[in-house]
C-alpha cells in the first residue's frame, strides 16, 4: 500500500532496484496529448547515475519503453505502462547488506515492517524507485506546460552551509544545467562542487536544499481544507528519498517579522491586481493566488559512508559496517529533477481537480511582486 | 473536494465560521472503544478562543455534541457524527470584508477559485474550521493511548526569534499546559508570553514554532513509497491554517553535519537494539523505526493587523483596511492542539493501515539515542 | 469505513434510527449552484414513512437543515452538511431486539461484524440511513438536470409477479407521482396496490423490481475498465437496503437473444447517428453512447412479517420473534426516490470525473432507438 | 482513470490488445507469502484463447512474468508488477475498424469519449484488458485459500435458454473443470457444447450466465452503508466486459415469494448457529454471515458475429460491417476465471479493511442452509 500518488492524474509506482525493472502506470492523462519516449528521457537522464563526476559513477543507461496508452504518438486515456529495465548486475557489494544493516537507512524498519526485505542494492528503498516518478512526472510537466503555460524549474539552492542566491520570479532552467550541480547560482557553484568532490574524497556525504519555483498556475488551485496546495506539495516532497524537511514562501525563514511586515499587500499596478511581497510564496489559504509558487525541500547528507560505522546484524548483535561500491556524495544534483517531478504531479492533479469543481480558472491573476530566497 | 482526511481511520469536515456550525464525521473508528463528549471537550477548550489573555478574546464555549455512532456509551463502528453550533454572532465587524480583500488571508484566493465566498468571519478559512479536525483527533488520540500505548506531546518551541529547549523524549504535557503559551520550558514561556503581550499592544502580530514529540510508536508504521510516514505527517501539518513549514528529525538543521556524524548508529545495549543518536527523528525509509517521533511546524504571523494597510477590493480597486474586532496576536497557543489532533489522525490511520497488510507491529522497538531541539 | 460515496462528487453519511440524527455531508458540490431546504425537502418527502396507506404508518416529518456550504442561497463550493433530526421515540417495541436477531436482517451480522449493535429499531441498518443518500441525491439531481438537462424517472416496475409496461424513453416522473404505488403504468397500479394491502392485511410483505429511465446523458461518461458507468450504477443500487439484483438494458432478459438480434446497429437518420434497437441500454464499454440509460433494481420482500418465526438468541439459543410496531408491507414506492437519488450521485460524479480527463463531452449524441422493458 | 480497483488490496490493470502487453500493479499484498509464476500462469490458461473448440482459435500463450515485488519466492510487501507480452500480430482483420464502428461494441463511445482510439483487435477494450484482473485475482485467490481456507468457484450455470442445476454448497472445481463449457452439470453440458457449436458455425453468438459459490467467508466481511459486500461485488462484475446483470442469492427469482417465506430462519443445531435456507446468498445488510455466498452474472451474446450488420463510419456515414478473424461464439467458458478472480479481489480487499476496523473475525459462523440455484 501506499504506491499510488494523485486523485485525478495518479500514478503507480513499482520495481526493487534488482529484479526485472522499475516501472509507472500514469492514468488519468488526458487523451490526444503528443507522447513519445523522447518526451520522457530527458528528464530520466538529469536523474540518472553516472551523469557527473560528482553523482555516483554507476552506468545505467536507464532507456523508458512505453508499452501503453499511447496509439500512432498521440495518448488514448487509458493508462501509460512505461518500463526501465534493470541490468541484472548482482554485485557481491550488496553481499553484506543481507546480514547488517544499514546506519539511517531503512534496512532496519522494511525488516520491522514487513520480516522480510530484498536488501540487493536496497531493494525499494534505492533511489532508482524514483525513475518511474520522474517517468510519470516528465508526462505532468508537459501537460502543465502546453496547456497552462506553467514552468517548474527545481535547483539546488544549499549544499551543506554553502547558500545561493536565487529568485525564483527568475531563474531559468539553463542556468539550473550550466552546472554539474544544478545551482543557478554561478558564483557559488564552483564551490559546491569543489565542497562535493571534497567530501568524496573524505569518504563522507552532505546534504543541502533544492528550492524550487512554479510560474504561470493561475489563481485557484488548492483543495481546502486538507488537500491544500501547500500540504499536497509537502507530502509529495517528503515522499522523496532522504528528505527532512520542507517549507514554502517565507517559511521558516518568516517567523523573524511581525504581520505587520509579513503580510502581502495587495495593490492594483495599471489595472492588474499584484502583491508588492510574495511572502505566502503563491499560495494563500492553500489555493493559488498567480504569484510564483516556491519552496525549499532538505535533503539530508546521504547515509552510505565509506567510513567503518557501528551497527547491529539481522539477529541483533553488534557488527560494523563500511559503506562499499559506488554511491552519491550527495543527492542534491539528481534530486533535482525528482522535486520539479513531483510537483508536476501535484499541480496537474489539482489543475484537474479545480477545474472539475469549478470549471476553468479565470483569467486575472494576481502578479506577484519581488522575492528573494 | 478535499475535506476528507484519511484512509482507514477517516475525518470528514465541514462548517463555516458563520452559519448553522461545524462538525466532523469520522468514519472507520474501531468499535467497542468507550466515548463520549467527556473524551472530546477538553482538547476542544485547549483550542478555544478566550482560554487565557495572549489569544483572541471572543468567548465561544465550543461545546461538542456526538450525534452518532456511540450507543450506551460504546463506538458502534458505524460514522461518529460531532457537532459544535455556532453562536449566530453577525458582527458588522465583518462588512468591510464583504468588499474587501484581507491581506495574505484566503479572501482572494477563495474568490478566485470559487467565485463566491462566505467573507463572515472567513467563512470556510475561518479557524473555527479546526475544530472538527480536533474533535476527531481525540477519538484518535484516544485509541493510540489505549490500544497502542502511543503518547502525542505538542509545544510551542519558539515565539517569532525566542527559543526553547526542549527535549522530545521526556517533554510532559503537563508542562506544557503550566502556562498559557504551552512551552514546557519554564525558562522562556514568560519571555514568549511577554512578548505577545507587547505585540498585541501594538496592534501587531507574531508566528512561531510549534513542535511535537510522538513516543511508544512501534516500528513499521508508514506506506512507501508515497505515503511515507513524513509525508503523511508533512501533508497533515501543511494543511492547518497559517502553517508555512515543517521538518522531522535533524530537518533543516542537520545540514550543516556530514554523513558520518548525522548517521544514527545502531547497537545492542543489553539485548535491545538502539540507535546511539536519533537525527532520523523516530522514522526511516518512511517506517517509524520504534524511537522518538519529533517534528516542527513552522506557523507564519497571524495576518489580521491592527493597523490600515492596503490592499484592493472586490472590483479590483486600490483601498486600505484595518484590522476590527478580537483576533489572536499569535496562533501558536491555539495551535498546539491542533498538531496534535493532525498527528493522531495520521498515526491511527497508518497502525490501521500497517495491521491491514502485515499483521500486528513486532514486539522489539529500537530505543532512541538522546536528541536535544 | 464504507460510508463515503463517489469520488469528485461526494457524500458521507452518518447515522442511525435513533440518537441525535440522520445526515449528510456532501463534498464537491460546484460553487454558485441556487440551493435551499426547498431543493432538498421534497425528494425526502416522496422517502418518508407515513405519505400514504400503503407504506409504514410511523409519522415522521423528516425535515432537512442545510448547516452549512450555503451562503446566501447559493453553494460556496464547501462541504454541505444536511441535517434531520431523530424524534426521540425509543419505543417498547424494540425491545426484544435487544436479545434476539431478526431473520433476514442485518442484526446478526452487525452482531458478528462489530461485536455490538444500536439494536433500537435497527440502528444504522434502519431504511432511515437513506435520509442522508436522498437529500445529496437531491443536489445531485439539482446539477444533472440544470446544468446537463439530464432528467432521472425511477418507476415501480413489478410487485411480486405483476408486471407494468413501461417505456423507459417515454416515462414521466408526473404518471410515476400519479399514484402510491408509484407505477406509471395506470393499468397495472391499482393491483399492485390491492395486492400490497391484502398482504399487509395477512401480515406478510413482498418484493419488486424498480427501475430507472436516465434521459439526456452526453456520450462519454463512464471510466473502464473498473469504474465502467453501468458498474457504478450495480455498485450504488446494491448498496440500497433489502436490493439483490441489478441488470442494465437488455439484462437477464436479453440472453434469450442470439448476437445477430442483440446487437445495437447504427444508423444515419437525417444526419444523426442513432441506434435501431437500444439493448445496451445506453451504455457500451463502460460509456454512455447518448442513448436512454434504463436499469432495474430488484428488491426484496421486507423481513419484518407480523407472524412468529423461528430465530435464535444473542447466546445462540433458539428463540422465536414476531414482528411488532408500524413496518412497510413493501418497499418499493418508498425506493424510487432512493434509486433516484443514487442513479443521480453516480452521473454527477461520472460527469465531473469524464470532464477532468477529457473536457467538455462532444454535442453528437446517439440518439437511442425504441425499447420496451 | 477508473483503472485501479480495491481498497488495501489493490490493483491496477494496463494494456491495449495491440502495443507492448498488458499487466497489472497489485499493491498492499502482504508480505511473506509464496509466490511464483506457477501460481499465476493456471488461472490465465483458463481465461486464454484456444483452449478449446468453442472459443476463439487465436493461439496465445499469455505467459506472464512478475517483474517487481517478490524475493527469493516471497512477496516483499511492495508493488507486485506482472506483464504478459502482446505477439505484434497486427492483422488487416482490423483495418476496416479503423474507420467504422463496430456494432454494440465500445468503438463508437471510446471515440465519443476519448476523441481518439486504438482500433486495432479493441485496444483497451479487448477483453485482452481481463488478463491483468485474473493475473491479480491470482494472487488474491492464494491469500483466501491459504490465509481464510475460502474456496471460489464459478461456473456457467445457463447458455441462452440451456440451463443447469447447481448446488452453490457442494459444486467443486472439479467438475467445472471437468468439460470446456465449464458447466458443472453434466447432464446439460454436452447440449450447451453442441448450442455454442451450432451457433459458430451459423456465424452468431450466444450469452448466458456465470454462477459463484464462495465457501468459507467467516461472518463479518462487507462495509456498510456503500461499501456492503454485495454492492461491490455487483460493481466488480459489472466492470467485465459485456456483462449485463448480477444478482445475489434469490435475487430476481425470490420476488415471487413473500416476506413469511423468503427469511432465513435462524436455528440452533448441536450448538451452531444456522439458517434454514440461504435465500440471503450468505450476505445480511451488506456482512458476509458465514453462509455460502453466491451470485449470478449476466453476460450478453458476443457483439462480434459474421454477418454483415449495419453501421456508421467515423463520419457518421451509413455503412456495413461483417466480422472478421477468429472470435469467441460465447465468452461464457472464458469468462469463469475472471469472475472469480474479481470475487477474490473485493473478498481480499474486505477481509483486510474489516480486520483493520474489527480485528480477526470470531470463530462462529452460520452454517448456511440448503439452497439450489
Amino acid at each position: 500500500m501506499g504506491n499510488t500518488f494523485g486523485h485525478l492524474f495518479r500514478i503507480t509506482t513499482w520495481g526493487e532496484s534488482h529484479g526485472g525493472g522499475v516501472g509507472v502506470v500514469v492514468d488519468g492523462c488526458p487523451p490526444r496529448l503528443s507522447l513519445s519516449e523522447a518526451d520522457i528521457q530527458p528528464d530520466l537522464d538529469r536523474r540518472r547515475p553516472g551523469q557527473s563526476r560528482i553523482v555516483t559513477p554507476r552506468n545505467e543507461a536507464d532507456q523508458v519503453e512505453i508499452l501503453s496508452g499511447v496509439f500512432e504518438g498521440k495518448t488514448l486515456g487509458t493508462p501509460i505502462s512505461m518500463l526501465v529495465k534493470n541490468k541484472d548486475a548482482r554485485s557481491s557489494a550488496y553481499d553484506e547488506m543481507a546480514v547488517k544493516f544499514r546506519p539511517s537507512h531503512a534496512d532496519y524498519t522494511y525488516q520491522a515492517k514487513y520480516g522480510i526485505r530484498n536488501w540487493q542494492g536496497g531493494g525499494r528503498t534505492s533511489a532508482r524507485e524514483t525513475i518511474g516518478r520522474v517517468a510519470g512526472g516528465a508526462v505532468a510537466r508537459k501537460i502543465l506546460r502546453e496547456r497552462y503555460g506553467v514552468q517548474i524549474v527545481g535547483y539546488v539552492s544549499q549544499v551543506q552551509s554553502i547558500s545561493a542566491r536565487i529568485d525564483p520570479e527568475t531563474v531559468q532552467a539553463m542556468d539550473v544545467e550550466s552546472n554539474i550541480v544544478r545551482c543557478p547560482d554561478s558564483r557559488v557553484a564552483p564551490r559546491m562542487i569543489r565542497l562535493i568532490e571534497r567530501v568524496r574524497s573524505a569518504g563522507d556525504t552532505v546534504g543541502g536544499i533544492v528550492g524550487c519555483a512554479i510560474r504561470g498556475v493561475p489563481p485557484g488551485w488548492g483543495e481546502p481544507v486538507f488537500d491544500r496546495l501547500e500540504a499536497d506539495l509537502a507530502k509529495a516532497m517528503l515522499s522523496l528519498p532522504a528528505s527532512k524537511g520542507f517549507d514554502v514562501g517565507s517559511g521558516f525563514n518568516g517567523l523573524a517579522l511581525t504581520g505587520l511586515k509579513h503580510n502581502d499587500l495587495f495593490r492594483n499596478r495599471g489595472g492588474k491586481v499584484i502583491t508588492l511581497s510574495n511572502r505566502s510564496g503563491g499560495i494563500q489559504g492553500g489555493i493559488s493566488n498567480g504569484a510564483t509558487i516556491y519552496f525549499r525541500v532538505a535533503f539530508k547528507p546521504v547515509a552510505t559512508v565509506m567510513h567503518e560505522q557501528w551497527t547491529v546484524d539481522v539477529q541483533g548483535r553488534n557488527a560494523s559496517l563500511k559503506g562499499k561500491g559506488r554511491h552519491d556524495p550527495c543527492v542534491l544534483p539528481r534530486a533535482v529533477p525528482m522535486v520539479e517531478a513531483m510537483a508536476a504531479l501535484v499541480l496537474v492533479d489539482h489543475a484537474l481537480r479545480h477545474e472539475a469543481q469549478c470549471g476553468p480558472a479565470p483569467a486575472k491573476p494576481v502578479r506577484p511582486g519581488k522575492i528573494k530566497e
